[in-house]
């Protein structure tokens, strides 16, 4: 079995460097595991007190008796590389170090020596300098923020991998409010063990995530990114948000991690050799592996929209040209069925503009034709659920049409907090929902880009 | 005066069409008046019915002897134009006319008359077909959606105008839940009466007006139009979104409005010679707005960053010099007094890195500092709320250096509800936030431009 698998399913954790005071790093951590929803057993290590929260405490790792599969470390820089000769002697097979104080303001030297230890005992580390792991499926958290300051999101199927531990945390609790959620997230930091290619192997075999999203400021081994990046890319894909393309950001990637950090060139050379799928902001980076991990890909780029707002609708024409896609043209058949099935003043063409006394019956039928349609490969619903006639069990509707995977579907909603509640109950069957079209075009079409490739 | 004044302040409002069933729009927008913010007195017409939630209901808007201010009208299509001859005759100078079923779907000739109608009598007319108005500060409100599926946002300097009701009320909907407020609403529909040049220009004199936002799909008047936003954009900004840019999108329109859209070429070309500001997109139109409407406008574009996460930065920094805009670069008193006053790992560059154990204090040293600086031109403060060491007292701290008005600030700022929480405090404030830091940047080379287009 590869290691790697007991940073993210142990049976057994040792915090080390577990504290008494509740604002302290170690101390979050521990409680975390003790009070989260990881099911396995976890040992405190401070030679400093004698239990934890109930818990016995021990002076060092190598006192537990127990086999231990995870070992978190949260203890000051200088003695790391003790703690991880320790680790390596209990013959712990995974860590995770989040405490800072390396490379990244110049002590490269005990860094170094953090390497070599782990090298040593072979030992599969994520960190130093890092937040480490969340998995919702074991719950592994070692992120040291408090839940009422930063949500957790819940289980899905994106993988999230991130140089930076501050974008990735902000991103994880803006996730959580927007009902995304997620197979597994890793802060890697500094990458003194395990860097972006390995991880990025790692993940394209992991069953749980069907999509790999990364925010990347510099790359470790060039060569190892490229071959993993490229490997992967065939199997599931991968989007990649680089910070620092332009000169001056590239100068403040050297000042933040020290990376060696490329040109803009470069860099988009080999996301394109790759076939990673670049995104331009955060933002996008969740909109791609929304639409990617949910919807089946489409056979080509005709988009059929569907409406209840007409001014939304041009809008949504705007873009869809905007972004290369074209209008789809229903069959006559559809075209007629629908007509039969619809009041006289509803415009069966494309957009489909049901008008402001829409119905849920009427929404249902529409996309269904849409479905079942041949000129049509994908559908953007969009939905102003402010409208008097329209009732909840749209959503419900929406997710039975998508429940079949026969063509993408992604809905167009905007509003609030009503508006926001119903897209999350759409978000959590798995339905990409976009507040305006702009984005909802521009993930139908990377949907599309990509499905070219991997048939292509 | 100016009898458009009695649309939005009107003492004495008829409800012509008021309905006893709580459904109907009639009953909606009576209730909105009897029972909202609105301090005049409210009269509902309506033949069939002899009193309405406790008032005595009139046969006719004839037999009111008080003078009215302001009629809305929400009777059937077919005796809209007898009953504008009654508020005619009656003296009312002002009218809203919510009831669709006119030109837009070939009724021509049923809309000419209620045009001719309104000419005779000089009423000054909003509608036929469309939402009507909302006035936050005067409690006009004719929206016809029950608040707990749209919310209406708060006081403030945004006017907004829409020919897509539909879009119109979705983005009331979002403004509200975003904390964004405005100071009028007009949905005009088919402009039967007044049209997009007269709101602009009623508009641009509108004290409580800074900016002006725009859906348009089409013009009425291509040469009023022109004049009109010409003039005003001298005065205060307008912000455009028009519907219908592509080819495909103008075919939309013509079966959404019947309006003659135009070409792109030709629409861009005047909004350019108008001094208009095109926005992308809907969020766009409202990122504009809001830091047009609040900040000062800058001396140059050099903007300075501090951020408490070195990642952000960095995307920032990207985005930044993507707009066209410049690092700004402290000068090395500015510099020195910083490092003086900070802890020796804090980053005193562009970005000013206060890292992840910010506090409150370090932020008011930078942020003072910058805004002092004579290098520095526009400042975007980076915040990650979620760090353990920051208090929720950084939103004073920004209030405070934002409310002398001195140079242009505007908060980055992601993460899930404690966040979104504390940024819907500094959009109360009047301090522009955005998300990520793209819209950030965008956002400030709009005001750059304008404060170009105003002083060049």
């Amino acid at each position: 079995m590869n290691r790697m698998h007991f940073l993210f399913n142990p049976k057994t954790v040792a915090v080390i460097g577990a504290s008494r005071h509740p604002r302290k790093v170690g101390h979050v951590i521990f409680r975390n595991f003790l009070e989260g929803s990881f099911r396995g057993e976890v040992f405190p290590v401070n030679p400093d007190t004698k239990t934890l929260l109930g818990k016995k405490c021990y002076s060092t790792v190598l006192a537990i008796k127990k086999r231990i599969d995870l070992a978190v470390i949260a203890v000051p820089a200088a003695i790391v590389p003790g703690v991880m000769k320790e680790c390596g002697k209990k013959g712990i097979p995974a860590a995770i170090i989040v405490t800072g104080g390396f490379r990244e303001i110049g002590n490269t030297e005990l860094e170094r020596k953090v390497e070599k230890t782990i090298k040593k005992y072979k030992i599969k580390t994520i960190g130093v300098n890092c937040l480490g792991i969340f998995d919702p499926y074991s719950g592994v958290d070692t992120l040291f923020l408090p839940s009422y300051k930063l949500e957790r999101p819940g289980k899905g199927s994106i993988a999230f991998i991130t140089q930076s531990g501050a974008i990735g945390s902000v991103i994880l609790d803006w996730m959580a409010m927007k009902g995304y959620n997620i197979s597994k997230f890793i802060s890697y930091g500094n990458a003194t063990g395990i860097d972006e290619a390995e991880l990025i192997d790692f993940l394209s075999k992991d069953k749980k995530t069907k999509v790999i999203c990364v925010y990347l400021e510099g790359v470790k081994h060039g060569r190892r990114f490229y071959e993993a990046a490229k490997k992967c890319s065939k199997r599931k894909p991968i989007i990649i948000l680089k910070g620092g393309l332009t000169k001056e950001g590239n100068k403040a990637v050297s000042s933040h991690t020290g990376s060696l950090a490329g040109t803009k060139e470069i860099y988009e050379a080999v996301f394109r050799q790759t076939g990673s799928i670049m995104a331009r902001d955060i933002e996008q980076v969740f909109d791609f592996a929304r639409i990617l991990s949910t919807q089946p890909l489409p056979k080509g780029n005709r988009v059929q929209i569907i409406t209840d707002g007409g001014g939304f609708g041009i809008l949504t024409v705007d873009n869809i040209i905007r972004n290369g896609l074209e209008l789809a043209e229903m069959n006559k058949d559809s075209q007629n069925f629908l007509k039969n099935h619809v009041p006289k003043y509803v415009v069966v063409k494309n957009p489909i503009d049901l008008t402001g006394d829409a119905t849920t019956e009427r929404y249902k039928m529409a996309l269904d034709t849409a479905l079942r349609d041949k000129n049509v490969d994908m559908v953007a619903v969009i939905i102003l659920f402010q409208v008097p006639t329209l009732t909840p069990d749209i959503v419900e509707v929406i997710n039975e049409a998508n429940s079949k995977k026969r063509k993408p579907i992604v809905v167009i909603a905007a509003g609030g907090r009503y508006t926001e509640t119903l897209k999350k109950s759409l978000e959590g069957y798995g339905i990409p929902c976009f507040s305006y079209p702009e984005r909802a075009a521009e993930s139908l079409n990377a949907l599309y880009q990509y499905s070219r490739r991997k048939t292509g």
